[in-house]
């Protein structure tokens, strides 16, 4: 037997996430695999013991070659898993930001030269050298905070070449960076101005040509839609995402942010990997999501940030046996964070999720979000070996201490990156 | 002319923050003094020059042993100051906060060993060593975030050798710490188990033998009570912070946290130096602290700790020409945090204020708030040379960018400390 690579000891807590493949639901989502005095072996990039030090340290001795990181007493947990970031953008939009506060309306922000289609402008005229940058910078201070793993998504292009432009990045990104990436293509993120007077018909060049060209380049795993009053119905949604399942693209929805409007019974029928934001989900819909196994992503920085206090009704969730993830919704605009650590404080603090319940959705629970539950978002054999060593000693502690970053080092794919 | 012995140039945008004595008020709160292209001279710990880098330079060359610190086109801004924190305790109750998110009420959690007295017990538990060590840790991660002066009250020993003692840490951390600390006794901060049963007993306590003896130790510069339902009347309060102006301590009240219990106007009567919370005060109660010149001191970030979403009114005390500084409240009870920053992003998300009115708030109105606006909080000539240089060049990112840490250096009385 090999010796290992890395050597994880001395854990106070340590939380394995271990159980059946698949996501936790219900109470479920309160069953951390909490080791007292734990310890995780790997070897390569797999993890081949994770639990009691005394079991792992006699099955795999460390060698005089072996790295060896003394988490003395704190806790360790599987890295953290951010499902939905929108994380390459050319600029930020703090000016809108500051416009909102003062109680601008949408419109004026618009004609202030705020919205998505801000992000379009900037995104089309930005190099792709300029997208790189900004990206690895995100994904560096993402990877700082504690997350392993980050889906990005397209949707600042809304035309061929700027889409494909968006996702080469992401792909160099994930090749590049330490932190894994699963790509989606969310070319139905907004109208473009130059098919604002012919909606259907940028549809079809979205289901049409986009969706063919960015498939057969492998530039995308899921494809997205935003599902929205306003934006793209329920039936062009539809066309969108069976287009995208056509060509073997996952679905994903951004559902009911602002509006009851079908998404999460729309993200049910089509048998979506997840369904994004659910702050205005019907009885109905959180149902029909509980029944399909569809995964819910709930964005609370995005509620804060755009100044809201109604929050997705997680625990309505959880009560009916959805399985509830957790993200970022990093993006310039209506979520500047690349923190996944302040999501877990709005998590426990205005969603009412236990601490135990918001460590399950941004990591397991978030893993299958992004059809990765079988690689990471546990500590279990033949995982990735990615965790967080943290500068606390109770779990309890990482929602409760708040606004401050408690990592105390990343392991990714075995081996210290942060 | 004395050579400087620190510049820093290139302020893309440099927040001077100068104006007349005394806090900014209604539309004043969005005058931040920003110099495009700025630059700061320092002499020792005092400042010689702020303003346009040109007249800063040309009157203030640098000479061979001047720290010169190139801001690369970056936001400067006063040192943060936090005007309320509770930065001296023996123990996280994260074990607490966990059971808040269950929906265990108040009760509950103090039979489970929670609240003020839990902290109570482990503080008159503790050494004094243990408590320095976590103090010192705790004021480290504030300078970390950018805050350059802080109050820190006592208030968990609730009897005269534990108060000493706290207070005796709290002069230790201000000899020894970077951070400038203005001590608060709050000796009146929840009646202890063994006086529950005579709570007039405790006020002649608190007024007759512990306020006389920490003013004699040269011990505390304000004095603080919390009014409010349940704990210190009106009567009480004001009973215990007479004592305090007659022995020279400033008065602070814990005012209006939960009720409408008259504390701003009680604030108002006194002429105290501050009223903290105020998440439910009066109308009668905000003009009481307009027309008195009160600083009102707000905590979003207890609020949202609480898992509440009924803020302060902070637009209405704008409004009503209130000066109005922001704090994080650090505790380990019900805000554990050491960041103004994400204080900063709650109040522009939740509080409605500017990023301009928020930067105020956590300057130059702060240092008000603790009776330092002659010293601290803004950027002028003969002013501490205490400073922030940011990570950003807006510096309405600075609330916009949340949930992580957005200082690049700290310059604490004209030395690099952070």
């Amino acid at each position: 037997m090999a010796a290992p690579d890395l050597i994880v000891q001395n854990a106070g807590e340590l939380l394995t996430l271990g159980g059946p493949p698949g996501p936790r639901l219900g109470a479920g989502m309160r069953e951390l695999g909490l080791v007292t005095g734990g310890a995780v072996a790997a070897v390569g990039e797999r993890i081949v013991a994770a639990g009691p030090e005394g079991e792992v340290l006699s099955a795999f001795p460390p060698s005089a070659d072996t790295v060896v990181l003394d988490a003395a007493g704190a806790v360790v947990t599987p890295g953290l898993v951010d499902p939905h970031t929108h994380a390459v953008f050319a600029r930020t939009r703090e000016g809108e930001f500051a416009l909102r506060v003062e109680g601008k309306s949408y419109e004026e922000i618009a004609e202030a030269g705020g919205g998505i289609r801000s992000s379009v402008r900037s995104l089309r005229a930005a190099s792709s050298d300029d997208l790189l940058a900004r990206g690895r910078a995100t994904l560096d201070a993402m990877l700082a905070h504690g997350t392993t793993t980050a889906e990005v998504k397209s949707g600042y292009g809304l035309e061929l070449e700027a889409e494909v432009k968006t996702l080469e990045v992401v792909r160099e990104l994930a090749k590049t960076h330490a932190i894994d990436v699963a790509p989606t293509f969310l070319g139905a993120h907004e109208f473009p101005d130059e098919w604002r007077d012919d909606r259907d018909g940028y549809v079809s060049l979205v289901v049409d040509t986009m969706m063919p060209a960015v498939a057969a380049a492998g530039l995308a795993r899921f494809c997205d839609v935003f599902c929205e009053e306003g934006v793209f119905t329920v039936d062009q949604s539809r066309a969108v995402l069976e287009a995208g399942l056509r060509v073997g693209l996952g679905a994903k929805l951004h559902a009911d942010e602002l509006h009851a409007s079908g998404g999460a019974e729309l993200a049910a029928e089509l048998g979506a990997v997840s369904a994004d934001h659910l702050v205005c989900a019907s009885d109905e819909g959180i149902r029909a999501l509980a029944r399909s196994g569809v995964v819910a992503v709930l964005l609370p920085g995005t509620t804060l940030s755009l100044g809201k206090t109604a929050f997705a009704p997680a625990r309505k969730m959880i009560d009916e046996g959805v399985a509830v993830a957790l993200a970022t919704d990093c993006n310039p605009g209506s979520s500047m964070t690349e923190s996944m650590q302040i999501i877990l404080s709005l998590a426990s603090m205005m969603l009412r999720m236990t601490p135990a319940e918001a460590m399950t959705a941004a990591t397991v629970n978030a893993a299958c979000a992004v059809a990765l539950g079988d690689e990471v978002g546990s500590l279990g054999v033949g995982k990735l070996c990615d965790l967080v060593i943290w500068e606390v000693d109770d779990h309890r502690a990482i929602p409760y201490h708040y606004g401050v970053n408690l990592v105390r080092a990343v392991v990714k794919r075995g081996r210290v990156v942060s």
